[in-house]
């Protein structure tokens, strides 16, 4: 068969430029794919970090304006790992210039932006993709298939914390993360993004919700130890409630003040058949309760997702080796590759990323108008 | 030192007869203590289980009158097991009668029951008492004395779950507890009282709250394998957030439909400087994340709280040799008892039942309204 | 159904008599038995201490020389409590005074000792009983019936650690069990008699062991604080090899000098059919691997153990409601009256005893010629 | 700094040689290095396969002839990742050939080849290694360092085992690991050579052993479903007891029969100051007991081995974002790489191979002769 090379154009090299790059360059070496990714260019502002980031990733060219970037005849792929307010004018230039674009999460700042980037990848016609990456855990992939095959029976809830810490301590200085213009949000867009997407993937569609966002530290030093500080004016924690379209009940928590918890992604989703649980920490783990084993030995399994029957795990180790965070980012790499070979466009893409949006929307809303509101 | 005999009429002699019961027996053998307890008389409607369950118990003997039982001149202190609907006219008679009365949680089916309640206790001057058994837990009593200590620093979050799974079979025929008119409540509560309560013991006082309640399976047959149903006018679920007078938030969710979790009562609480994490269903284990460590050994510690140096243990057994959960009345018992002796009432008593009420309302009404409501 | 009453005397009042005591005391209020135990004379040689113990455990009246007891025909059971090197004198004393004798693990201090017990309740004729009570964790029972169900297929591999740390500290001052006229050996005899146990139990007789016996600390002070020191001339640490009836192979740890280990008993055994682990310190847990479970769902259940089907638990609480270390003991205790009220002697026995007492002896053998060594 | 480019050979292409040829790609990728791999030639005896590999793995080029590789002038490293009975041959050529030698464990399949290779190596004073890369689990090397700076005091216990169930089941057919000509031994070789490594990395040198050795299916199919049969002529499962020079006592198990444990490598330590635990299926982690905490709130702390601070990590991801089983390989060459480069030879090593494959050695032999053997 007749490997076609994609040309990548990567904006971005700091932690998503490292995860991204690897995931392009790891994809075919685990994967056996038809559409095989190129290093071609990476993209910043700060041209001599930029060199050692390239020359470290194995891109084969620099560049530091994007928007000559995204008209390069020889790039075929832009991959958009800046920060959030960039994400809609990379995205939306690339897709008019014919570029598949695939974009980090969350898609973008805004509402608007969202549907704007839809409206123009739509009107382009042109593959995208959203890096969702932690739909691409095979414990994840597992569920999905699980939950499709009915083994959970109907879902009555799903109950979802992300928890960390790194902004805990009020002496930690301000980033670009706490502020508005740059991040659209904080633990919100960040975080609940991330269960906003699963509760899609696994559950369904959300219709309605109720939120509260927290700010618990408003004032942060401009830098490690100065006396200067700045204003945050995103949320450190935002919880709230959801209904589902299916009947089910959801609560969602993500906060950045969840002292000793690093990276605590865990959802445990209740049916009338079976429940499942997963946390990112643990994250080739899946545990499951099956409601039809024998009464004297129900219990929560806990299953080692890392059996070569174990969606996307045959490319990888043999049984009880397990795999890390990046691996979710070559999966999906791998994943989306494979479709648009067969002329499909990846999953998640744009639309998940707005449908995402909208609840992120709603809970905003809600927390301002202190009462539920419609998500649209 | 000398001893005084408390006589104790208890009403009601099922789950929660047998674990009361169980605690007035077994206080005065694992704590020394100056009012000794005397299982006088037990009390319910049929008189051939009654009699079987008395002596079972070692109840000296019985009685079918709850009003007879109130009034006799040998009872020093009523506990009223009873279902819901009947805490405050047993309560309310027995403080009339100038009884000590010790009640089940929650205090009351209804808001304006428990401050009946509270107004006849204070009126009557007599001690009072609630069977929120969960903070005697040693593990919870630690996690206070951390707290107070200031080991957690500021806390900023308290996230609380209480799931079980015994009527997520539709299945499942009819009980007292599903209708509105004896239980006031489902989940709601039954459970989140719990988790109110130990909010409130370690926390602090809620002021606002937004619920959702929801009911999974409307009908139900009225006996196992009947074709005949009946309605459940109460809540399978509840869930709702909260923000608490100290500037902490919180979240807490009840459920009997959580399937494969049994009594999976939770709650984690993070500070500015430590945080811990409670599950009732290893209740001889508190998790403790101390902020202080050293950077590169830091980490939730699992503490088994079986140490002489804990709250109530060196009542019971040598290091690692856990106790279950009916001693959590029985060191509660011993508490109030103790507190009696030296003149003071027990705690928690009807006035933290009252508080609680409070909560389960607001939840209650917050949910109706669909908006955020004021507790109180 | 006529009760028949039976008048305990208990000897020893320290904390296996604390233990026993309250076996005795609440198997009649949780379980329905035929045979009604009644704490009738407790015993021990400081006669203040014993006052006290005897009014706290309930017992009618007190004796501080063991050979009246024995003797006394008010007495239909003798519960021998005290430490080792008395287990063979007073249990053979009762059983020639015709009594019911039960008697705490392990049953004795030599080999030699153990043959005569043995000898002796045999030829006396009457009921004997030991003491070892994890057997009655329903986790252990529930493991017991898996097993004798096929669950588990051949059994391949047992794997055993007792851990304790309380001896770890070197400054700990010298007690009665580390004294080889007293206890016979040190964590040896204390802790992997109870691993033998359940290793008999669960998986049959032993037939060879290689072992090692080590002591970490051989001075330690008399008292606290002291200068002056005596030799501990008893095992810390004991660890064999062993090889059953059955084909399986075990290992076995018995150690006072893991430091954080509290109570860590746990066991594993692997089939060729399924797996199970118990650990004592979560006792109310059994982990289950079923080898049959479907290929991308399988992983170690885990079962708590508190479902009414469970044995034992449904004449305790509800599913999800543990209890605790000395329920063990009640369960013995409701199993074995139950068994003699129906004719037959209790299990485990003396028999047991001796066999346990067979590989204890093997090992210390095999630990001074330094090769494996035939049990008997 | 002028970076030099290191010609990297390597042999064989399976399983190990997926995670070798990983390893030499990404370290450049993750580390900074002054010593460069290029992943010149990939040889294995199979061209057709052999060709697909080199391609996915990123080789130059491939070649069948094995003693062709080890005299090529422009190989600088020879990798040797073919079965056990090749490492001897191809390493000792490599080594005549004056070429840098990386090598598989265990070394050797008997202790007469290892001394060769050793011998060998000094000899022709060229670099030498060994993929032990357990010890490069961040986890380890955190162990380790804490260890060294005496956080756990005087060690005691060293308690280990290393479980899978890829044999369990009697109809998986015969693979070469099976047969002693090419593997030398089954899972003590396989598997307790890892559990040695970590051993005399953590706590020093192993003195005496006692060991058993057990074949539980001594005939299996040569083929999946095939009716004719070949001989098991190594062990399923072997365990040892262990005294260390430092006064420590081990114990170790090695076997393919644990139903249900697919990787389970798991040690735990005990020292007078504080204990460890790690197990390799959660790798990230580390338990740590640290004896000196306040005596209210000791307990083991799972310590996520994802921080900056900690051996390794800042090379990879942000705390809580997990690394896998392949990363010890990169970690193991970038290390390995790192010190050729500043003159010194990696550890581990084959001087570590051979100490390792002494107390393999003297397991057997214990074993065969049913007693206590010293280690050489």
């Amino acid at each position: 068969m007749a490997k076609r090379t994609v040309n990548v154009a990567l904006i971005g090299y700091q932690f998503m430029g490292k995860a991204h790059s690897n995931a392009w360059r790891q994809a075919p070496r685990f994967f056996d794919l038809e559409w095989e990714p190129h290093l071609k260019v990476l993209c910043g502002r700060n041209r001599e970090a930029l060199e050692v980031a390239a020359r470290k990733y194995g891109f084969e060219e620099i560049e530091t304006d994007w928007t000559a970037v995204v008209e390069r005849p020889d790039v075929d792929l832009v991959d958009v790992s800046a920060p959030g307010h960039l994400h809609a004018p990379i995205s939306i230039a690339a897709a008019k210039a014919g570029k598949i674009v695939w974009c980090e999460k969350p898609l973008a700042n805004t509402l608007n932006e969202a549907e704007a980037m839809v409206a123009t990848v739509r009107e382009a016609g042109v593959f995208h993709a959203l890096f969702h990456n932690y739909r691409f855990c095979p414990a994840i992939q597992l569920a999905k298939r699980m939950i499709q095959e009915g083994a959970l029976g109907d879902l009555r809830h799903f109950r979802a914390v992300y928890l960390q810490d790194w902004m805990s301590d009020p002496s930690t200085p301000m980033v670009w993360r706490l502020k508005k213009q740059y991040a659209g949000s904080g633990a919100h867009g960040d975080l609940n993004s991330h269960l906003i997407d699963l509760a899609r993937f696994l559950v369904g569609e959300i219709t309605e919700v109720s939120g509260v966002m927290k700010t618990f530290v408003r004032e942060r030093p401009i830098a490690e130890g100065s006396q200067e500080t700045d204003t945050v004016d995103v949320d450190d924690a935002t919880a709230f409630l959801a209904l589902f379209e299916s009947g089910a009940m959801g609560t969602f928590e993500a906060t950045r003040f969840a002292l000793g918890r690093k990276n605590h992604n865990r959802i445990e989703i209740n049916g009338s058949k079976g429940s499942i649980v997963f946390n990112l920490e643990r994250m080739n783990e899946l545990e499951y309760y099956d409601g039809s084993d024998p009464s004297d030995r129900t219990g929560f399994r806990l299953i080692q997702v890392t059996e070569p029957v174990h969606p996307f795990v045959s490319a990888w180790w043999p049984p009880g080796h397990i795999i890390g965070y990046e691996h979710t980012f070559v999966n999906l790499v791998a994943d989306g590759l494979q479709r648009m070979a067969e002329g499909r466009n990846p999953s998640p893409n744009f639309e998940d990323g707005l449908a995402c949006q909208r609840v992120l929307d709603a809970v905003e809303r809600s927390a301002e108008r202190k009462s539920w509101v419609s998500v649209q």
